[in-house]
């Protein structure tokens, strides 16, 4: 089979996926969308998150259209680099689409899933489910079409840079922006509604409530999107980027098959994805976790299997028994970085399972109050960190092994090659989520509310699993650009990057800088979450007080105010971290050497790696000792001790879905802004600054 | 001049400050001990403090017992290396020295402190603070005769390395044993008595209150007189072994005068030291904290002065001209080293003091309750990483741009020269704690506690300024002894390390191991505080239960029973951080080889660095935020706000004086102990196993 043809399989994946993702949505929206209160909830929420993606997308595109234009001048100095550019718009537009479809999804399916929660707990477990696989599907079909068509069009792997780093840049923007919108929501309606007035959770008369249910929407569906789109191009790209320049295949004519090798093994991931989406929904279990986790191992499964059928469609076309015997080992890394993502999901779960240890120990200590619930859950965040390190460092030193940088960069497709699965099964949470507090709002009863909390709680299950995937991967992910970077400094000028020893200088100080952002950039976030759930507070505590009958149901709340609160703030305070994550690459770059931009990038890796993991777990195990607790454990509800365990959770918050996620993209958009301003920081004028009084 | 006549110098430096120490000691003696309650009180401190230090000497002794005999038999295998093992133990025995002298001082000083307060404000502080210049010098002068010493004994550097690795691993033990211990104790007593009984800050109802002061005399002053020894001795050696083996001297005669350079800076920054402390003894300003921050800022200047003379003796037995430009140039480093300390030190206090907005907007974060003080601490305490981060940077690229890795080298010992003023002016603050503790046990009445609190309180701001210096200096330290780490390595195997590429994969796992080991570590250390701060609750809890005439004072408390479970879970639970400090590099170095191991000192320096910054200064954030709600600020004491603002001071506890500082001595012990080990590292055999596998 020649290349033409095999990208015409990822094509076909793509154009199937995305008629599947059709099809569900088809299934969701001809469900009940249930009572008028809820219809009318449901319709604040969709408003909410209209207006959010609305003015996002305007200041968003100011910064895209600012970037296209750097990228028209910067990448080839010299002369205008209009394909590229126009890449990086088509990504950003897919990454937009992604974030805007997730939002669309998450506002039709959750009202129709909390309406199916009255007929039965599996009705509204399909219904989320197909919700979540809806976004999934498209998600990952608009991403593999985006890529193999750049890469059709242009043959050239650096083009399909320009894509990656126009999906990048907007899931930046869309994570970042949605996990302090839905973070100052949550906390400030968590703060004042439960903390001081008692209410419970979702309650209709909390002036922040739509703001809330909004805020998972736009940052955890919406943004979570983007940042699945954006991290699964970029490890398609980068195994692209290193299969274009290496020098490893024993035949040159080989090289074309594994440029798209990393295309055709998502597009196997896509089928393994969607025949594990149809089989669960064949499943009658009534266990809605267990249903969830089932799909992500069949999902595995059978992308192993089906990766062999890929790898042999690529071994025909070629001629060279040592090429024929790289692609086998690729399968392998392939192989090993999909187990190694389970491996890394499973830890996230021990660390914050209510039946596990650390989640057990994290909710005792909350008997002894806020302070020491507090250093339990954040000692146990940092402990966790460990395994999945060890789980990364065996799937690289393997993938190293057998098939050099190139089997890392394999390894890492591998693990977002069912990201299909991973976006559906994430997706799943916030709809219930969301769905819950529809049948609250909607007055449903405590049934169905019970019904609602047990799927909510499935989904927190699954989201430890694939948050732990998707760190790992995106953690493989960067890595490999980290090497891919090195390939294009030395394809721009021979020798630029032949090592980069941390015993220079030069490069110690980038690798400091790369360390210490991942710390700066969380700070931001949280502290970002922190102002802004303070301007909540005030803003419902102002209601409360001017309004008596607002407490007493008999007046609606005012939540536009509420919803314009979270908006702007969270607008105006990710422009520091995107410039962040732009910027300093760039000056690092420019005034200390691209080795030392390399090492700044290794830096930020490994210490992002550490607050990734260590938030996403920290606030995941405060979630759920306090849960734990409120399933009656440790004298249950309204003690003293839930009370310690719900700071905890508020703690968590902003840990696990603002700053922790946020890293992820973080990561990725300061890799593939070196590499694609690589040769405007090659220019000879960066030669004369700081380097050259420290070499 | 030739070497041994300045070697003189030295050694005639180290017994002038033992005399001053001395001297300190006889004026502090001879002031009253106050009433009997009092020195009742003093005598509980004293034997709960000697009951510690016995036992964790003891387990010490078998832990040295064992290094020792590897150290023995591993520095050459092959053949005996029987001064190196001399010189390990001296130094190990010169540190359990400094950490017993510190105990005792402190025992001494602080109800002396107490009483003097009943005279006046300077008549408490002079007590407290030349208790401190005991301390500080005593150690100090030690350090400076041991490093000279075994210099002059063997003329060799690497018999330096053994005493410095001594004076290290005790330092881990007293550092982690006594951090665990102090907030054991403090954040015990604080959640029983202060929380839930409503007891005052060192009641002598509360069980737990005479382990309080024990906490203060092991943790904070004997650890931390063995840890700045150790980083102290540290810092000269890592310029040593650089001056031992770097080609940069013009004249191979001049190699002599730059390896005992170090040394001479040591002893001219001791008599700045000296004087410093003699100007503010002379002067008669009430306002503590101003005394402490002139010291310090009068030792820096002095420093650079006497430094110039230093250099100007040195310069005297150089005769070419290079060296002599060198030798100038090495001392624009070392002030840069030591001005770089001072606006490290400022931004700690910045991000620490009461009237700045990091701990203001803390403090205002209480209102919204404990969740957001928390995340309001923790985001400050991570910004506040860049500013120092900066500083070292800029330190280190000054200093490598004049003299290269020795002018790194050289900046540090820059940087510790005045450590005599740092100790003296860290061992100040928990004298004066126990002070002010010994003044409320003793009866001594309202004005003297007041009195007592103002010292107290000038202890805290004069801690921000030397915890910045000391992170920082530790930090350019271990880089230093991360180059001639490098130097070492390559004298066995000349090329062994010729770069440490972070591009090959080997280096990488070891840097990503090393930036996770900090994390590891203080969860670690925070969790053992949580641990036995929650058996000291249940303990504290059952005495009030079963006796309620402790509570009515008729009466005491069974205090033996909480200075035990302090010290026994002190010391089980500082096993395992310190086996790994040891273990982990050489299990890194024989597994994945020399490069890597650098890498994952590399990893853990830079890793460490941001840690050790963010927990320090969280910590001291809230403990500021804490008392300026105290104060009389933001609602005051008792009010929902003062609550939440006790949780973040107690969230910090164990940041700010358990982990934060142990990172240090962690960073200082892996580097040595690659070095030391590295002979070993690099037989043969290492290289059959992993290493053979990923190249």
């Amino acid at each position: 089979m020649d290349v033409p043809l095999i990208l015409i399989i990822a094509l076909v994946a793509g154009a199937i996926s995305i008629v599947f993702a059709g099809y569900f949505a088809k299934l969701v929206l001809k469900e009940d969308p249930g009572n008028e209160k809820m219809v009318e909830v449901a319709g604040y929420i969709e408003s909410g998150a209209k207006t959010f993606i609305k003015v996002q997308y305007k200041v968003l595109s100011i910064f895209v259209a600012g970037l296209a234009v750097a990228l028209l001048f910067l990448i080839n100095p010299g002369e205008l680099s209009i394909t590229h550019m126009i890449a990086y718009l088509i990504g950003a537009i897919g990454s937009m689409w992604a974030g805007y479809l997730g939002m669309i999804v998450g506002v039709k399916a959750n009202t129709r899933a909390a309406q199916g929660c009255t007929i039965s707990i599996k009705k509204g477990f399909d219904i989320s489910f197909f919700g979540g696989a809806v976004m999934g599907l498209a998600v990952v079909g608009v991403a593999l079409i985006g890529v193999s068509a750049v890469y059709w069009a242009t043959s050239d792997p650096s083009v399909v840079l320009g894509f990656s780093f126009g999906a990048s840049s907007v899931a930046l923007f869309a994570k970042c922006g949605g996990g302090i919108y839905t973070k100052t929501a949550d906390v400030g309606a968590d703060l004042v509604g439960k903390a001081e007035y008692n209410l419970p959770e979702d309650d209709p008369r909390n002036p922040a409530s739509i703001a809330d249910n909004v805020g998972d929407i736009v940052g955890d569906i919406a943004g979570m999107g983007s940042d699945l789109f954006d991290s699964y191009v970029a490890s398609v790209l980068a195994a692209m980027l290193l299969a274009a320049v290496l020098g490893i295949f024993a035949d040159e004519a080989s090289r074309g098959y594994f440029i798209i090798l990393p295309i055709l093994l998502c597009a196997f991931g896509l089928f393994a994805s969607i025949i594990g989406i149809y089989i669960i929904k064949a499943m009658k279990s009534e266990s809605p976790g267990k249903l969830l986790n089932i799909g992500t191992y069949l999902a595995t499964g059978l992308f192993i299997g089906l990766a062999a059928i890929c790898t042999l469609i690529v071994s025909l076309g070629l001629t060279n028994p040592a090429d024929i015997t790289l692609v086998w080992n690729l399968w392998i890394c392939a192989a090993v970085g999909i187990l190694s993502g389970v491996v890394i999901g499973w830890t996230s779960d021990y660390f914050t399972r209510e039946d596990k240890t650390p989640t057990k120990n994290i909710a005792e200590a909350a008997q002894e109050g806020h302070a020491v619930v507090v250093l339990s859950g954040f000692s146990y965040g940092l402990l966790s960190v460990l395994p999945p390190a060890i789980g990364i460092i065996i799937a690289m030193a393997v993938a190293y092994s057998l098939a050099g940088v190139f089997g890392i960069a394999i390894a890492a497709v591998g693990m977002l090659a069912i990201v299909g699965t991973i976006v559906s099964n994430d997706a799943y949470g916030p709809i219930c989520d969301n769905a819950r507090g529809i049948a609250e709002q909607g007055d449903l009863g405590d049934d169905v509310i019970r019904i609602a909390d047990r799927l909510d709680s499935a989904g927190n299950t699954a989201k430890a699993i694939t948050k732990g995937f998707a760190i790992g991967a995106a953690n493989l992910t960067v890595l490999a650009l980290l090497f891919s970077f090195r390939e294009e400094a030395n394809l721009i000028n021979p020798g630029a990057i032949d090592v980069i020893d941390l015993l220079s200088v030069n490069v110690l100080i980038g690798a400091f800088i790369g360390v210490v952002i991942p710390a700066l950039f969380s700070a931001l976030l949280v502290l970002a979450v922190q102002r802004n759930a303070g301007k909540m507070v005030n803003e419902i505590r102002r209601q409360f007080e001017e309004n008596p009958k607002i407490l007493t149901g008999e007046e609606a709340a005012d939540f536009n105010k509420c919803i314009d609160i979270a908006t702007k703030g969270s607008l105006r305070e990710l422009i520091i971290p995107s410039v962040i994550s732009i910027t300093v690459p760039l000056l690092i770059g420019a005034l200390f050497g691209v080795a030392s931009l390399g090492a700044f990038l290794a830096g930020a890796i490994l210490s992002g790696f550490v607050f990734a993991i260590f938030m996403s777990n920290a606030g995941g195990a405060w979630d759920n000792a306090k849960k734990f607790i409120e399933d009656g454990n440790l004298g249950g509800k309204g003690t003293e001790t839930h009370k310690a365990a719900i700071t905890g959770d508020t703690v968590g918050d902003p840990f696990k879905d603002t700053a922790g996620p946020s890293i992820n993209t973080l990561l990725v958009v300061m890799s593939l802004t070196a590499s694609i301003f690589i040769g405007f920081l090659m220019l000879p004028i960066f030669n004369l600054g700081l380097g050259l009084l420290l070499f």
